[in-house]
């Protein structure tokens, strides 16, 4: 690539003689700057992945009828709260804390800054002591804390999606407030805090398990249990269509999730300062773009095939599911891998949908597929194109899926038994945001306005 | 945390030699590299910042009725484009030029790179002596510019919503200008630019005051000299509803608001290039998060105490009062302390919008609650929990907000003596989409177009 | 500017000795250090232009009418991901693969990560060696492929929005295919791949012409082989509006589009490790912001003259005509330059517009007056405000743009012989949504859900 000028001239600047000294290791970074690094890349790609939040509310705001809009909406920005509060009050020290192996980290509450850190910040001079004590970890703690929780919001926001138009708001902030507290920390600690997954070789490197099926299959159990939509399965079999009342901001969502997600994948090098590092990052970004680029390609095809149509809402699925399908292991260093990967992503995903359809689990934005169908695949496809053993992948799967259908079931019924998951028929009929919020989403349009 | 694999492999690749003679020094970041990390990280927050604009623009949109929305799109983007030009002719001089522990900078106009940056731009050779000139100022000085601007515009953005549906388009931008470029200026001076309230020891960190408060009092000022919408307020002393015609873009507009306070308040750590900066920078961005979340969550619990019900637009007011509220100081070394204040901002909100109702001062998006009252609230809160003085935060807030009353109510008179600031009844009635700009911003919606 | 507090006592840690052996030298920015910041560039500012891909379709989304909003949602995804497998087939090494002064690159398949980062990669051991291996390249393989990516993606957006509401889904999408593939890096290698344009002089920053004319000219031949939408012009020469269906999403489009400008010109500095980088990198911002508002604030001032009413949609168009403008040349010295540079260019949207109306060019969105008419004006202004000669710059411009003229008209010509371009008369009363895609895009609000 020529488009440059005069660059790295600064380098010319490099004294022969700190050259003859120190050697080719004066051309490295150094640990501060590594620490310094690591941990911008922290923050930067975990606002990147905070966005995502933004990205499924919008898609699941255009998914739904515009009587459950308003409702969604609150859903996701009440998740996205309390997955931030319950990951500080006790998540992360159950995922990260003394694991060693084991199946679950401290009951410690509350994370907060390093002791070295306090002490830097709080010294009255930078000393060389309190700087190497706080780059001795490598990044900076908070800067970590942020990255791990924007992504147990994540596994929160599929969940509501598939839930839209019947639950009520708070029986699922509260099973929210299980999930993001206990639930996905627990099997986080088995992978990623270095529990007994990761020792027996399980890899996933962004979460295709962890994140994303883990979030499929918690939906997918109270999916199950809260039943379809009123209407949505005639008694013939036949399946209503209740298309989603505004497209173009679900095709908004869609590209703030791909987006997102180069945050989600990009970020989960989890460091940045070396060479190595970056280099190593560059290709986990390009895979991400192609494995979703894959997958709205052969959703398109599918749906042309399948439907002599091309639909806009299986092409948007088609995205999602191809960077599902990569983020277990986006480190492919052969890129047409990536294509593949994503493009069986969005075929299996034009299959689920109509399926799970047939066996009558409503899932309004087609998150199950999406997510748990993808997170499957990609997790799989570890074994198949890069370095993970199959059957070790499959193995974490299949305990991974286990444990997240009891604990989330045991939940969903608790809260059913305790309180109702699920709004009277009347007001599903009326619409959640008039009758759990009392407003309207767009009461000056169509036939949204009408119905007042 | 554990799940990366093979880094700083590089690191050990220092040579030995290298570091017995430079010592602990040799692994420190070197002042070129501190410059760029610096440098970058204004433009990486300050782009975020920016984005804050088309946040803005969202919930505005949302917030009001479909015949006004197109010119609250209009009024947005023009505020946007007016402070950057104001803050390039005038303003950043007055806020940050020979202010001297003074009230003001200096007059001069226009704001170019530095001449060491020229002189390196323009050199055949970038020697270490160009190179250490322009590295003494350990930042880009058009970087800290472009970071300085964005909130400049912040500032404008919270005046507009206030305001909506009945002013004018051209005396608004008008008092946009000078706000930018003269009134919000002089009062940065004060703090920022190391005048008489920085030498007093008043402390805000992002802007709790002055930038968020700011917005807050011009917008109040407005909305008292300007009156309420027709019909807001029955002559029985009832409080008409005018509901928002898209809560969704609302909520994105919330979302994206949030998205860009990780640069509003990280970014305004001011540097990267350290460890101790960074770890700081990431305490700012947790508490920032956590902040937000305390306001949802208060703001929910609040609407159903109150009403029953939970609101959502109380629900986005809480996320951003929680953000205002920590913006003075989200440096906090103990998460906890974070959400509280969050939280504190998100009652507040819920407080002071039925409040300001009843006072019959017509906010149309809750500008003046989010902003101004949470604004009041962090900055004291930084003589709570933070480091300030109680009183010398109160008596920063009561001289800025008295100079801002003052000099936002004289710009407000005088435009309304000289041109007018409201639309007619006629026209307020018809939309100021309609009147003001000859289009619609839904033409083919619902009642929207009924009214054709 | 005073806001921080204890930034660099860092850099006070120097240790005396190593400053006496290296000399200044020492506080230079690494070669190692320098990589990452490069690459990670490519990735910050590749994902801002990667965002540009949602800007123009909830720009094209809300220009539209509603029936055909679905569709064009449909085909900007599309485009966006077929760029990116085109791009990785074929584009890359056709622009930038041995182009050596001449007018083609290679003609070989795949790009994937250098021999050198495959061997750091998957060392035992990262060795000095391999690592300066990497380094000597200046930044990772695949950050700029990244990077250069969505450059390709940019210009196959500008093209849909022209065509919109009357082109079929699939001929529409094969044109991408060549565009991306064949047509766009070709002409590429000519500048930025180092052929025969760049060595005659031919300057462009970040793609006036490279990239906004370009997909500019495509879009020009497009319109006129495929016509006017149907009732677009009267037989009397009357020209009939059919106004954008949501403003407000063409709003947030805009605003979109700005903020990833920043990576658009930004990120084209190609460098971020040395002050010298990243000082002009902060240039480049401020000149990209400080254009799209000259833009803004031109175009407003020309529709309140000529029309007596603001247009919003002329303010958004003169916001993109801005950025358009200064991106061949974002590199002005003297910022004042760069809001003239812009404000001719929002000048030259507000005329241009019904220009093309006369000639009965049917532009959806204003692309070619935005994106073609500006790319022009951009390119010659570095010929007169830049370092560049003002023929050399015309000449660029020509060649170009006769180029891509026979190209694409070939291809739209082959398109229309071998299965036809344009929707039967029929299916474009009902709508594209409809009629391609078999759904509607709001199907509950207004108008829209009426004509079902």
């Amino acid at each position: 690539m020529i488009r440059s000028i005069k660059t790295f001239l600064t380098l010319a600047a490099v004294g022969l003689l700190g050259l003859a000294i120190a050697g080719p290791a004066y051309a490295a970074v150094t640990e501060e700057t590594a620490f310094v690094f690591n941990s911008f890349s922290f923050l930067v790609h975990g606002f990147l992945v905070m966005w995502m939040a933004a990205g499924f509310a919008m898609l699941e705001a255009g998914l739904v009828r515009t009587k459950n809009t308003a409702t969604i909406c609150l859903k996701n920005i009440a998740l996205y709260s309390l997955a931030g509060i319950m990951y500080y009050l006790i998540g992360y020290h159950l995922m990260y804390t003394n694991v060693d192996g084991g199946w679950i980290g401290s009951f410690s509450i509350l994370y907060n800054p390093s002791d070295a850190e306090l002490a830097l910040l709080n010294a009255e001079e930078a000393t060389d002591e309190l700087i190497g004590a706080v780059t001795a970890n490598s990044y900076a703690s908070m800067s970590d804390w942020f990255f791990q929780m924007v992504f147990v919001a994540t596994a929160a926001s599929i969940v509501s999606g598939t839930l839209a138009e019947r639950i009520k708001v708070w029986p699922f902030l509260i099973f929210v407030v299980v999930l993001t507290g206990i639930i996905y920390p627990i099997q986080g600690s088995w992978v990623w805090g270095g529990g007994f997954l990761a020792e027996r070789g399980f890899s996933d490197f962004a979460g295709s398990t962890l994140v994303h099926s883990v979030g499929g299959w918690a939906a997918l159990v109270g999916a199950i249990i809260l039943g379809p939509r009123k209407g949505k399965y005639g008694p013939d079999g036949r399946v209503n269509p209740m298309p989603g009342a505004n497209l173009p901001l679900a095709t908004l969502g869609t590209f703030v999730l791909w987006f997102g997600w180069f945050g989600f994948n990009g970020g989960s090098q989890l460091a940045l300062g070396s060479a190595l590092d970056v280099s190593a990052m560059a290709i986990v970004y390009v895979n991400t773009n192609l494995a979703a680029a894959g997958g709205v390609v052969a959703a398109m095809l599918m749906t042309q095939v399948i439907y002599k149509k091309i639909d806009l809402t299986m092409a948007l699925n088609g995205a999602i599911a191809g960077l599902v399908s990569i983020t277990a292991g986006p480190d492919l260093q052969y890129h047409l891998l990536a294509i593949i990967v994503g493009a069986i992503g969005g075929v299996l995903v034009v299959l689920a949908i109509p399926l799970l359809d047939k066996l009558k689990i409503d899932d309004v934005v087609g998150a199950i597929s999406a997510h748990l169908v993808a997170g499957i695949w990609g997790t799989l496809a570890v074994g198949i194109f890069g370095s993970g053993s199959f059957f070790t992948q499959l193995y974490g799967i299949v305990v991974i899926g286990i444990y997240t259908v009891i604990a989330s079931g045991i939940v969903w019924f608790a809260l059913k038994a305790l309180m109702g998951i699920r709004v009277s028929d009347e007001e599903e009929e009326t619409g959640l945001d008039r009758s759990e919020l009392g407003l309207e989403a767009y009461p000056e349009f169509g036939r949204g306005s009408q119905t007042v």
